[in-house]
């Protein structure tokens, strides 16, 4: 992705390893301030993951492929780094599918750095990959709508959701992208816009609850992320996918899903199977330091939801543009 | 309205006219702290309006009356003190409603203390009636959804899409309210839960993107109140209402506005011809304090929505629950 710097507009990664090191940026500090962090040790990239320097399951897997390189140059028992890596988040699964892959690897004799660069460039390349398949459905004019942040930050470059978005504009055709803000945490305020704002794309910040009027006004098409799309089509993505989804259904909007093939869990039959995880209530009610809710107030913050299939007018993958029936015939092969 | 004090439980309304001053609870303090102000002037109370001491449509009228009376009381020039009201805040119709109202009651020879209490029981009066008829809606065991706060700080007391919750909650029913936050001022969370916890209402607050989720596991009613009911039943409320329609529909649950006939505009065709009002950008980006977003982030910010009266089950009135095509022929009347 593009970013802008005092020294001008400079490509870089949500994170890469450049010159022993591995550098990510701080997106703690985003959107007010863009600075890079440097890591020399396995332990002190998980506690990078842990405290969130980086963020979105692609990006959390290839700081882990990272830091195992990390690990095997400075001779480190590569059991324990494993170990420290994996018990950095609890739930992502790229975390310690990517440590066990680097496993893998360097018992095969692949070279560390070189098997991590690889993981890290495979994600990469799949985002390139939905970036072409998707951009061709982005018109001059369109207004586009998304939610949460699948860009380049979460995914170490491109992007999910984001990449028919960056390719379409660099193919220069011109349109709009409302961002809606995503509470509790404002992914899409603090990160979509920011990097929206990078390249130079048109776009608006809303608050979550004006997508069904903006929609109402004229929307040509929805794209979200997704953190796992089942086997009948179901997809689970941050609270406030599956508003996004009724209202597109209601006013004939197109409502696209943008993920790797990666993302789906054959093995879970439909939605109905996903857990939901609950998260804290200070999460929703404290912002920028200040609690705003009134002692006592009871507060449900469920983090995800999840879509029903039927609202889903495709599934942008590296494979190119899937249906449901698509994906659940996969689950045969 | 009950509120919990130091010295037990009081029953309060949002302002009152006591030992010749208007008291009024400092809306901008809660849900941290209720404090109450009083004022002896109509210029002090026009400044209380202007800076939303008090707010929501309704409570700014009762304001608007009680310094008309002050005025009134001090010997002050009525004409210059009703400029001075009615220029507090620019687009509530109750503020210059009020002032006219008083005007003509005072010219008639009505005592200006005795009109002013007259002016806030009418208020008060139609919120119970809409309690009466609403309450039967809610039966042992429901899950209500409301929006933004629609409850008796706005309306001197007991609320519009409050009043029937609070009734049916005083008859002994027992059921939950959840109260969507309503971004970007949040008087969802910060009004509407503190005034279910003053009355020990069982609630919880939640973002307005989780509103269809918590609708998908399981809602059994939709209550909001209205802006402006317009002659086809089409009406205008805090952004993120027209969504909780939607959802509300495409999950075969009822949807209820709660307004008094004085909120209807008969005048006006239909939504279309509604005019949104669109904010700041800083009433979004700016929380406690803090600019979340990022410098140069385009921001749309429209204060409110329209929902189509096919998405309406009823319009809860303070003469009875009304159909849309009720309201159509009053305007032929």
């Amino acid at each position: 992705m593009k970013v802008k710097t005092a020294d001008g507009e400079q490509d870089v990664r949500a994170l890469w390893f450049e010159d022993g090191e591995l550098v990510m940026i701080d997106q703690r500090l985003l959107p007010r301030s863009l600075e890079m962090v440097r890591y020399r040790s396995s332990a002190a990239v998980a506690e990078a993951i842990r405290d969130m320097v980086t963020r979105g399951a692609p990006s959390i897997g290839a700081a882990a492929a990272y830091g195992m390189a990390l690990a095997a140059l400075a001779g480190e028992d590569l059991a324990e780094a494993a170990a420290t890596i994996k018990s950095a988040r609890p739930t992502a699964n790229d975390l310690f599918y990517a440590v066990d892959w680097m496993a893998s690897r360097t018992e095969e004799g692949e070279g560390p750095v070189e098997a991590a660069e690889r993981y890290a460039a495979a994600i990469v390349e799949k985002c390139v990959a939905i970036g072409s398949h998707g951009a061709p459905l982005i018109e001059d004019g369109h207004r586009v709508m998304t939610h949460c942040n699948a860009g380049a930050l979460a995914t170490v470059d491109v992007g999910t959701a984001l990449a028919p978005i960056r390719r379409a504009w660099s193919e220069g055709r011109r349109f709009m992208v409302y961002a809606s803000e995503t509470r509790p945490r404002l992914q899409g305020m603090q990160l979509t816009a920011w990097e929206l704002l990078q390249e130079g794309i048109d776009h608006a910040v809303m608050v979550d609850g004006a997508s069904g009027h903006l929609m109402r006004q004229g929307v040509d098409l929805v794209i979200v992320g997704a953190d796992r799309v089942v086997a009948n089509g179901d997809f689970a993505n941050k609270i406030g996918t599956y508003e996004k989804a009724v209202l597109a259904k209601e006013l004939d909007i197109p409502f696209y899903v943008a993920a790797p093939v990666s993302t789906f869990d054959l093995s879970t039959a439909s939605g109905e199977d996903i857990v939901i995880e609950d998260r804290s209530p200070e999460e929703l009610t404290v912002i920028a330091g200040t609690d705003l809710a009134p002692d006592g107030a009871n507060v449900l913050n469920p983090a995800f939801d999840v879509t029903p299939a039927r609202y889903v007018s495709g599934y942008i993958t590296e494979k190119g543009i899937l249906s449901a029936e698509e994906i659940s015939s996969m689950g045969g092969e």
